[in-house]
């Protein structure tokens, strides 16, 4: 797939992914051939060096992992199955092979963690390390999860966490790299893989990866639904971790919560008794507009748009 | 589908995209849902400004049709039917804001030209404009055709152009802009649409789209086949402009014809008398290895790779 003329390190390390049934021919021909049992959900993301990771901040392998976690994401929020992943990879002339096999690896020890098989791949140069990804997935009998179904009277559910990457971004920003469990949530995120289907099954009325911040994306889900949102301060504790962020850097540790993205939470509406084990309820939906926090607009920081662009 | 906070361009264009019955659920949401009615088959490719394209060579519509026509040419080669598009887009801050319109208007063109639907996409900064492209489409009834299927006493045939995007790179690469034709095939493709399913239905046993040039990519054909291609060399008329451009530069026009790469012309194998129309013979498949032209091995460039890096 793709030309390996100059550079052909990712088409000597495509051959050692590994493989699943349901992949008919792997890399290696003009495209990948797979078979899908539903019907076919994609979803592409990329991500460039000095916007969305610092290779002084993230390993390669870092970088490799959270390029998979953010894309998988996306297809569990539509409430289907991620199978496949291609990447386009450009990088500097200059850079170091082993970059890019540490890279490669991430990718696969995501990959296998999201249950999702690489399948194909193009290696180009450029002047920032840019990782373009394409994910798919097939739909399950549950159907798909739009933004666009919450309903007055759903209650809103979290899977998964917030705060963490933004309070990692917080103590990096300022030369730090404690505490560990932040700044690593910045560097992977931790995308609750499987959770798309599981809410789904439970009958969610809409869904969404939360990756700008959960305010501003639930923004996207009372739009598209046509619904207001209320989230119950009380619903949010904060970490020992963000406490700590927020003491050391003057910020209020619920921005980190409530405004903070990178995580890759699923956010989710459903209706009242239907939220499935591993979700916890955050909040109310209401015949309205908007997204309020405790019946307030929120005052704090509205969401994250890369790097000091907050 | 993916981050709009800072350019929000193609967030702003993609609902403009036609859509189709198979378009179960377009743009907008986290992901795409679409209908496939055989598998999936699947190819990504990244063009970068100033290794697969020059902004001052090429317009931003030509940018954007050659992005579709060289990922579409791998999914012809697979002899499968192309379906949809998604474009993850990485462009300077400041650029022009026309840039990506006309970019866009190039992309949708060309997919009509192609049959397939844009139904997602990315936009991020980066210092080059990057634009990573996945084409997704179904095998047919006919099945798919990879390159290991090459059987001595084929017949090799050609469909579409060699050549020319080689001699409009020559043309360019010495500051001219004529002949129009030559520069033209260098600024887009012109990939032979539709022409891999009918190769499939008539039996082809291997295929490959001409990107790298026909000689390098027929060794991709005898390699995985395990068979030896001999080329014959009055299968190959030089046209008018290529001659030109040969005369004008003290290059070989054979050696666009046989090394030339970008023009995404398909190349199969066939069972002898089993040569759809619109396809060429241009030579014959033998026990053995290698690629030959006329018997003997080719003393010419081998093929295309990169701006000025043959």
């Amino acid at each position: 797939m793709g030309e390996t003329g100059e550079f052909s390190l990712l088409g000597e390390l495509l051959p050692q992914v590994p493989t699943r049934d349901d992949v008919v021919l792997g890399p290696g021909d003009d495209g990948a051939v797979l078979a899908l049992d539903g019907n076919l959900v994609v979803s592409t993301d990329v991500l460039v060096e000095g916007v969305h990771f610092r290779r002084d901040w993230s390993s390669a392998n870092d970088v490799g992992r959270k390029a998979i976690a953010v894309n998988v994401s996306d297809i569990e929020a539509m409430g289907a199955s991620p199978r496949f992943v291609v990447i386009a990879l450009s990088v500097p002339a200059d850079l170091d092979a082993a970059w890019v096999r540490d890279f490669h690896a991430g990718v696969l020890a995501e990959c296998e963690a999201a249950d999702v098989v690489l399948v194909g791949g193009d290696t180009t140069r450029s002047r920032d390390v840019t990782v373009a990804v394409t994910v798919m997935g097939a739909t399950t009998e549950a159907g798909i999860v739009t933004r666009a179904g919450a309903t007055p009277g759903d209650v809103v559910a979290l899977c998964g966490r917030t705060g963490w990457a933004a309070a990692g971004l917080a103590v990096l920003s300022r030369g730090f790299r404690s505490p560990r469990a932040a700044v690593d949530a910045q560097r992977v995120p931790q995308t609750p893989y499987g959770q798309g289907v599981v809410a789904a099954r439970a009958g969610a009325t809409a869904m969404i990866d939360v990756s700008d911040g959960l305010l501003a994306d639930l923004c996207h889900v009372a739009d598209a639904s046509g619904v207001a949102i209320d989230l119950d301060p009380d619903a949010f504790v904060v970490p020992e971790p963000l406490a700590a962020v927020g003491a050391a850097t003057g910020a209020d540790p619920m921005a980190f919560l409530l405004a903070g993205g990178e995580d890759q939470a699923l956010a989710a509406t459903f209706p009242a008794g239907g939220v499935p084990e591993g979700w916890r309820v955050v909040g109310t939906v209401a015949v309205g507009s908007g997204v309020t926090v405790g019946g307030s607009a929120w005052d704090g920081s509205q969401g994250w748009d890369h790097f000091g662009k907050k």
